[in-house]
């Protein structure tokens, strides 16, 4: 039997109060269709307000996989190649959108440590790229990555020179942007320019929305025919108005930063309570997930307990999340029963 | 300045409360993701119920445009033909959506009256086709149609038994499918039984959703990899519940007819008052919709009273649609001005 | 039993001398791949200058199929729309290539007397696309038509100013180009001029080739990425020498025009014999095709003295095609025939 | 200045006589197109015979590129994954085409010793996958590998019982599959009953054609519609006897293995050779390449005498290749340099 509240995932948890009052509220009258609303409007503004970007020009669709994936082919031709870490979402976890909606674009791994994209690497391997190989066009980054670690700023900017010296043009899975964030204490603004973005993808539902994410592009020439591509791919939303409403939520309200923060302080909290329990992080934790060497037996019974917890060879550990709704009384709950199986 | 309320479309009405209060219902505690929760399981029931079909495989998804153009590709291989109505959806305002989604696969239009496919038509056009053309594959049917007529059982059957002899696979749009069932007062089930289904795009958004469809898929075979078709497609919800809630919401209560009846209803009243203002609609008005011979001036007149009203060419007139929220004060107010702009 | 001489269509005839030589003498010694040989470097230069487009970019591939649907892939992105004429080979006999190498794109037909796009008609459908129904890209012509008729200049200069006037980059289905060269006693760079070509499709293989086409290029945007599509398309030749030799062996020589003039000169002669027989073509004969209204009872009795003869709905008629190699005794032979079956 | 004989690669050597002499005797006549020709089924008879499947299904076209993509296309789902090592060609010199032809499917790189991919890290992988990273659907293996290594049949079969264990069908990309059989003395049958293949890419530009390739499909269903997918690729040949006479050319006469034993046989004298001169291969030679660990000088002095020599960090060495008509000369006047420019 599944306990109600988990660390699973931040996508079990639900709604933030204040995108469902803009749910609400947006539930009145009728509004013209496919984004001519004044939500629209006012959630474009809080967004490029958010990242300090007057020019750029913002898509709202609704899921990752797909922010991503037309990002990824606003950015790169079907002959290009982008480059990405092997632990990457574009990698591993969208069934191939990546090349699908790219059109046949290549996705080549480039590693490096803690999850991060190694600038050298990634200077090594465009260097053999050829005609034959396919075009080097693009670079994807994930802040925070996939194993919970955050590129600094000067990591973004070297990231952001070796791409510029090698053609690419770079785009972030912002899918946790806010936790990167709020771990960095630097303004959104920072984090674009720094790894110099063409695209991002700006992650809402793990914040808190019901299914909205938003793909900003910062380069007209890029932005320029987004909007088909949006609406080919089946990501036009007919009645606009709520995507943009959750967004308009959670960024005037100042709730977008908030839950990061809280998310990344109850994850500061398991780890603390996974290292009085001896256990050292396989990552180092720096946003609101905690990856930790828990044996299988450990696994089995937290899942007896009614903890799902999901493990996999390429983190090297066992995930655990915060949500932008974790609390105090949720860590002690793990806590316990973690102590209990280890024991 | 914009009315609030208009009969430009049924996607500029809101959310209807049942869907709403579920949304909200389903906002408790974490659930499991991508469709592992249990509003998951009874949305999926309830279709199945609605349609009669037990074995019948359901994926909730966000767009119409997606819906179909996945159905497509799970029912045409890339080199396949679909053929369609010249005013279908599928070929006007998708973008695209069935060719690139579908992997290249080619849309054919073969015409009839009424906006409903001609069966002999069909055979002589599909008698064509070699290898040079592309494989027959798919007949895909709108119901109700883009005109606002609505294929009657006897109609449906002829058109299943020629894709039956042509070895084409039927595909329903069905975005407006509980207004076409409204108004033939049949069973769901006696349209997919009629149609011989194999995929239906079971519409919600205009139903009173946010974003909500479902492709369902009546055959083992077609369905059996479509769940990494949506994935691939960006298609798949993390937060899966907030889709299913939807359904649950407006299945349950019964509002999902009971929405269409009243749409009909208000339709049917817009178009007994443009009778007796000696307007005679260009199609009959079977279901929501209503298309009349307005001309130019008449237009301009409604837009500078605050209607929205969209008039094209292929639909031979100006079109009025009613939502499930419509009333007979919004009935009154349109024809009040309609009156005015056409004296 | 099928005879060995037939007017079927010009790819049942073989390899002219010229190309035939060019083959042999290709052979010998190694030569670099991929088109860094000696060959390629005559090729590409004998058809700049037979185009006149000095900075015109030659790509060489084997069929043209890919030819057209490549250079529409570089045309148009994925989610626009190329118009072309309903009887057009990119629409009805390459099976969805354009759709699938061009990653999406949608074919819109506009129709014509005599094979020919009109440009009225193509303004007026243009002016009715919009966001949802895909972004107005490219227009193709075929040139000779697939009826057999061929553009005069001032024909295609209006279609040039509509494209321009639209924002629709042109490309010309040129597999029977030198037919129509032929036919207008134009030079190859009047018509790319007139018809203001960003692409052309040039046909080798129809003309007496192996199985040698070429995508010319004229616009350096057109042009810059164009080496990767072919690649990726699978149409990048690894001993290009051949593919090369053979357009030398033809261009070089002047073979090119030869052979097409004595195509249309055989052709003349089967139309004069046909209308002695009392049968009006149903296209005027411009170049080297003849269509003739046939009765069924006619092809039947062609048939069985070994005549191959294609005849479908959409060309109104049964078409006859001289090859480069067909010769005065293969008309009065086919005529004699004729007059047979129709007695 | 270029020497007219090297060891680049297979593919800057010419025709060889038979195919050239069949080229020629099939240049009589009129024939009809697209494959309905005499020297058609006498090839795919001929392929048949080759490889011991008389109901196999083959279908001729021009690259290999084409050849692998589409293979794979037609045995993975757009959403599939297909295996192969980090060093086949299908990574690395197709430019993305196995990703575009097959509509968005991922490849997926499984290391092993010697360009060969390891069975049991492919279980290992093929058991990570799951609904969001894609449906395991093929593993395509390099027969002669990249490297100049050979598969045995012991683990061919290895191979095929893991394929066969993982629900994965197998494609061998077989450019030198002759090279391959030369050196381990079985019968092409052997091979294919040993790998269990269900595609076959059997390379015939690389053993002395123009450019002619073949894909054998030794499975119905996998067959049923690839005659659609050649069309839409843009890789059925109109004058299709000239593919078919190459094949039987050397097929018919033994060439094809004659031309492979010769090639094997002079890389062997290349080894030697080398040896002799103090070089140790990198890779085992087993089939007509051999790789040497030469010094940047060393290829410098090369390239100063005419030598076009690659090198490629993947191979961890530079490579030679033996072609069809590689002569003991060759390797004399190429040692003698390679003493040179060593001492």
């Amino acid at each position: 039997m599944l306990r109600p509240r988990q660390f699973a995932s931040d996508n079990v948890s639900g709604i933030c109060p204040e995108a469902m009052a803009a749910l609400a509220e947006a539930n009145r009258d009728h509004a013209p269709s496919y984004g001519a609303d004044a939500w629209t409007a006012r959630a474009e503004a809080a967004i490029r307000d958010l990242l300090g970007a007057p020019d750029a020009e913002v898509f709202l669709l609704f899921t990752g996989t797909a922010a991503n994936a037309l990002s990824l082919a606003a950015l790169a031709p079907p002959f290009g190649v982008a480059y990405c870490h092997p632990v990457a979402h574009v990698a591993n976890d969208e069934c191939g959108a990546p090349q699908m909606l790219g059109h046949g674009l290549q996705l080549r791994t480039v590693g490096g440590a803690g999850g991060k994209v190694d600038p050298a690497r990634l200077r090594e391997r465009v260097g053999h790229e050829f005609l034959h190989s396919g075009k080097p066009a693009a670079l994807t980054l994930t802040q925070a990555t996939e194993l919970g670690t955050v590129y600094s700023l000067g990591e973004l900017r070297a990231l952001r020179d070796a791409a510029r010296d090698l053609g690419l043009k770079v785009h972030m899975d912002g899918a946790r942007l806010a936790n990167a964030i709020a771990a960095l204490g630097a303004r959104p603004r920072d984090v674009v320019e720094a790894a110099g973005l063409t695209a991002l993808s700006l992650g809402g539902t793990k914040n808190g929305l019901l299914a909205a994410e938003a793909v900003v592009l910062f380069d007209r020439e890029a932005a320029r025919d987004f909007a088909y591509r949006r609406k080919q791919a089946g990501q036009l939303a007919s009645k606009h108005r709520y995507l943009a409403a959750q967004w308009v939520g959670v960024l005037e309200s100042g709730a977008w930063l908030r839950n990061a923060e809280r998310a990344n302080r109850v994850a500061a909290a398991l780890e603390a309570g996974a290292r009085r329990l001896g256990l050292e992080p396989v990552h180092p934790r720096e946003a609101n997930e905690v990856f930790l060497p828990l044996p299988d037996a450990a696994l089995k019974g937290l899942e007896a307990r009614g903890w799902a917890v999901y493990s996999d060879a390429a983190w090297g550990g066992a995930r655990l999340v915060a949500s932008w709704d974790s609390t105090d009384d949720d860590v002690r709950a793990f806590l316990d029963d973690l102590a209990a199986v280890l024991a």
